[in-house]
């Protein structure tokens, strides 16, 4: 029976290739695998709001409302302008592929920095914030929360390893669960209002002194942290492949319905919190609160914060679809490594999911899974993309033409011009915050594309077989050079493995003791086949030098320009730790010669003849 | 210009191997070079001595004298004993040789095994109680003498890895500086008696009550710990063959002289302690506090603990004499790995030194730099070794017989009786201190070099030449089998290299994306010399496991019982990091085949042909 390894008890058997099918999803279906992250920013950008605000008291908390209000506006711009990707693009139109079809190659790659950098941001702040969402009801996990988040990333990369084959129906659980429970906090909290009447924060905050006033600086610095819920808006046209046909008229409708639900829960959680005044306790979040003023601490509670870790969750798992398949498409082109275009046993890119998975984890420790320190770094690269985007569809337009192409690109340039002032605002408020580290990793990750693409480009320019011309005159023959440790069985096999090769073939011994010597050529007399032998003298009893300096004199007198090949017998002994018991003389000289080849750029072949040792 | 590398900065440029020359020695400098270890036992065994005594208070420090009057008398049976070592085995009579020789394989290696273990403890013993000395002088370093341990420690190996030639003069200094120094110390005190008259224990520690009473097994346990004092008498006996001629008679002397200096320091410093009775403070030790009491804390005080220090890492340093030389026996005997028989580039064991100093290390880190500590480990072996080699004495008296045979077998037997006696007394009272470490990593050094020999011995029979026929039908012409990853010019190259080989090619293309197949096939139709592509699928998109199982069927249906040859084109990139650019295929098919090998026990040559790259 076939043993199961712990690679296949972990991730599955691997899967054949064939197997590669695309699902069709219908729109209910499609829409919940495609919105989980959108939906979720609600969440964290509620609690950035509320943070951002609460420095200026009741006077700042007020204009929660407003800003909201603002941040819909851009959402419904951005939905007007992806509709249009999304009818230009039908097999999926990327902020990558948009950017540098459009834009070119710099754009394009700025672009594709970006989108790495925030699939790696959105699986961590998801990942924190959904552990937020749990340690507002359960406290006492508060002190644990780094390691409850990179639990949950393993499990999540597990499982994405294996390969997900539902993301339709069992990811549509936690986001219709999602949207039910907050449309019942919202509902329970306007029933409340309209009850007991509104009780605002200038009531809650009466007795605390605010610590700023609000400034203009304050209300932008808002603004920019409240965009982090407009993160994820794009996943719809990166997918458009995803629906059943017609395909963009479903997914434009779907992202109609997308825009919409994220404004009803937006702007609804916002105006529940500032009419009914909820106020955080020690590190709860503020949609923690709002449950536990609207519903106490009972199951209805618990049932919303476990609806929000889930949808966080699905939410983090959405960047292991996006990252490795932005990164296979940027490897594809030569900017990343080409390992991150294999599809791994199960079928999914496991090495992009590796490196994502890793990254994710480096940020949530270095930020000691805080969702509020990762929040700066995360809407400018989001927002950058989406400008870069926007701008390329106007290109778009305006190269291609076709009907109403004029309207088109005005929709997109508003777009765009929408976003890149909301990205300018970002970039300068959230500067000192964090997105700094954002703009030298992006200009990192560049110059990174750029040496890999090179690399790549001068590979291709060696091996290509233009220019190449068929062998005319035969090869020149074989010259074999066998080093050997003295006279042993090994050595003869080897030796007459080297004579079913060529007639030339020339021994060396390197004579480390001078003592050993006269034996040794006694007994090559008898067994050396007539194969010359070459003594080295070592005086300073290294065998490495010595042997090298005797090649390259080799080399120089050969006529024909080729390097000597070297034939080299190995001890392989039956135990691994029975190596020890061995100089490794073999592998040494491998690896000098590897590094002369390096620094001389010769090529010399290695046979490597193995003596199989039973003990 | 010559670059000096870091190793040469360290340990200086290689040494020609005729430089490997021996200088004699007279008498004094050669009592210089071997009595360190012996001497200095006597600042530590005095320590013990007084730690053992202690808890039995006034009336157990009484015991002191006489338990050194008992370790001298030893000493005095030891020396006559080894004076019979030097005329027998004038070219060094190693207790390894004598055993061996004498008694046999077992005798002999239990023998080696406790060698080893001694030189190991006696290193990391002589360092800690340097350390010792130097931090009664200044208690503020107490908390740091694991780390001044070890950087002591790490000096002496890299002294050691140059190869100290100065071992006549410069080590001479030290040991008559201490020899000095403590005539002065035991002068000083007898002065003090004679004028003050004595102040026993029982006056110093009359208010203080004995935690237990005197017990035979408090006063063998005791005379156990004291007999560390004779660890290093052998050493002269080792080396006979650094004297001036005659080497025999000028070793007897100095043997003699050891034997007398030790007697001297060793009753002098006991007597004056017990007459003088001085109390250590804190962690100091019981000489520190003598010749605080003597001298008070002025020059004199300071000069006598360096000299207690440099003595200490003299004798630390015979380790690195000591420790590799056996090792390099063994290891040419075939118990060690052969490794330990190489002469470093400065024509010392550098192996064995390396090993020593990395096992010290171990044991000053894990018994926290404590002497006292460390003190039950050491003697047993010392003993044991004794014991083996003074009966091994006997029995060679008795099987070469020579004039007045019988009176030499009668003084060994006396030596080989006392050592045994004292070896049960140490073992048994030291069983649970820490003598069973001992015994345990005997038995398991034991066992290694039993199975190392096994090792060695079963590749020599299969190494062996005899029994080999020379070759009468020419060997069976060379199968290759090329894998190719594509069609490029690094595989056109290796192709053409394969035709000054044989005309028995195969090309090998594993399948992974169908697409590629029909573009591969047509340009190996082109460039492919005729060669035969066989294309192999693969479902499960592994490149390893299709070829592997491809290598199979084609040698099942060879009729030579040959494998195939397998020559893989390999791609050397210009620069170290590029290499995680590739997949690097080739290194993982060596591997595979490299396991394989293992499994199966054929030899399969691989012939590595490198495509260098500039990019």
């Amino acid at each position: 029976m076939h043993k199961r390894t712990l690679r296949e008890r972990l991730i599955g058997s691997p899967l054949e290739t064939h197997r590669l099918s695309s699902e069709k999803l219908d729109t209910p279906r499609a829409l919940a695998a495609l919105s989980p992250d959108a939906l979720s920013s609600i969440a964290y950008a509620n609690q950035e709001i509320f943070l951002g605000l609460i420095t200026a008291g009741a006077a700042g908390l007020a204009y929660a409302f407003p800003i909201s209000l603002a941040i819909v506006g851009l959402l419904i711009i951005l939905a007007f302008s992806y509709a249009q990707t999304i009818h230009a693009y039908p097999q999926g139109g990327g902020s990558y592929t948009v950017a540098s079809e459009n834009l070119g190659a710099l754009p394009g790659l700025i672009t594709g920095a970006a989108l790495l950098l925030d699939y790696v941001l959105t699986a961590a702040v998801s990942l924190t914030a959904g552990v937020a969402a749990l340690t507002s009801a359960f406290p006492e996990l508060g002190t644990h929360r780094v390691i409850i988040s990179l639990v949950m990333l393993l499990l999540i990369t597990l499982l994405n390893l294996r390969g997900i084959r539902e993301t339709g129906t069992l990811m549509a659980i936690p986001v219709y669960l999602f949207i039910g429970m907050y449309a019942l906090v919202i509902g329970a909290g306007l029933l409340r209002v309209i009850i007991e009447g509104p009780g605002g924060y200038d009531v809650t905050l009466a007795s605390r002194p605010a610590l700023t006033s609000v400034t203009l600086g304050l209300v932008l610095h808002t603004f920019a942290s409240g965009c982090t819920a407009l993160t994820g808006v794009e996943a719809i046209s990166n997918a458009v492949s995803v629906f059943k046909p017609p395909e963009s008229t479903r997914a434009v409708r779907a992202l109609r319905s997308l825009a919409l639900l994220m404004t009803l829960l937006f702007l609804g959680t916002i105006g529940v919190i500032q009419l009914i005044a909820p106020m955080p306790v020690g590190d709860e979040t503020i949609l923690s609160a709002l449950t536990h003023k609207l519903f106490g601490s009972g199951g209805m509670y618990y049932g919303v914060q476990i609806s929000t870790l889930l949808i966080l969750l699905v939410a983090a798992n959405t960047s292991f679809t996006g990252f490795p398949r932005v990164a296979s498409i940027l490897a594809h082109d030569g900017y990343l490594p080409r390992q991150l275009t294999i599809l791994g046993d199960r079928l999914v890119f496991s090495n992009g999911m590796l490196l994502l998975s890793s990254l994710a984890a480096v940020l949530i420790i270095l930020f000691h899974g805080d969702t509020h320190a990762l929040i700066p770094l995360f809407a400018v690269g989001v927002f950058l993309a989406f400008t870069l985007s926007q701008a390329g569809m106007v290109v778009h337009w305006i190269k291609d033409g076709g009907p109403g192409w004029r309207m088109k690109s005005v929709i997109n340039g508003l777009g765009a011009t929408a976003t890149g002032l909301a990205f300018v605002v970002i970039a300068v408020s959230k500067f000192l915050d964090g997105a700094w580290v954002i703009a030298v990793l992006m200009l990192l990750l560049y110059g990174g594309f750029r040496v890999i693409h090179r690399h790549y480009e001068g590979i291709a320019s060696e091996l290509t077989i233009h220019g190449l011309h068929h062998a005319i005159k035969p090869s020149p023959a074989l010259r074999l050079v066998l080093p050997i440790p003295g006279v042993h069985r090994g050595v003869i096999y080897a030796l007459r493995y080297a004579h079913t090769l060529t007639a030339d073939v020339t021994a060396v011994y390197v004579e480390i003791d001078p003592a050993e010597t006269d034996k040794v050529r006694r007994r090559w007399a008898q067994w050396g086949e007539g194969v010359p032998l070459a003594i080295v003298p070592s005086p300073y009893r290294s065998l490495i030098n010595p042997f090298l300096a005797y090649l390259d004199e080799l080399d120089k007198d050969a006529d024909d320009g080729q390097l000597a090949t070297v034939l080299l017998p190995e001890f392989i002994p039956g135990r691994w730790w029975e190596n020890l018991l061995h100089n490794q003389t073999a592998w040494l000289i491998k690896l000098a010669l590897l590094y002369r080849r390096r620094r001389f750029g010769k090529v010399r072949p290695i046979i490597d003849f193995p003596f199989h040792l039973r003990h």
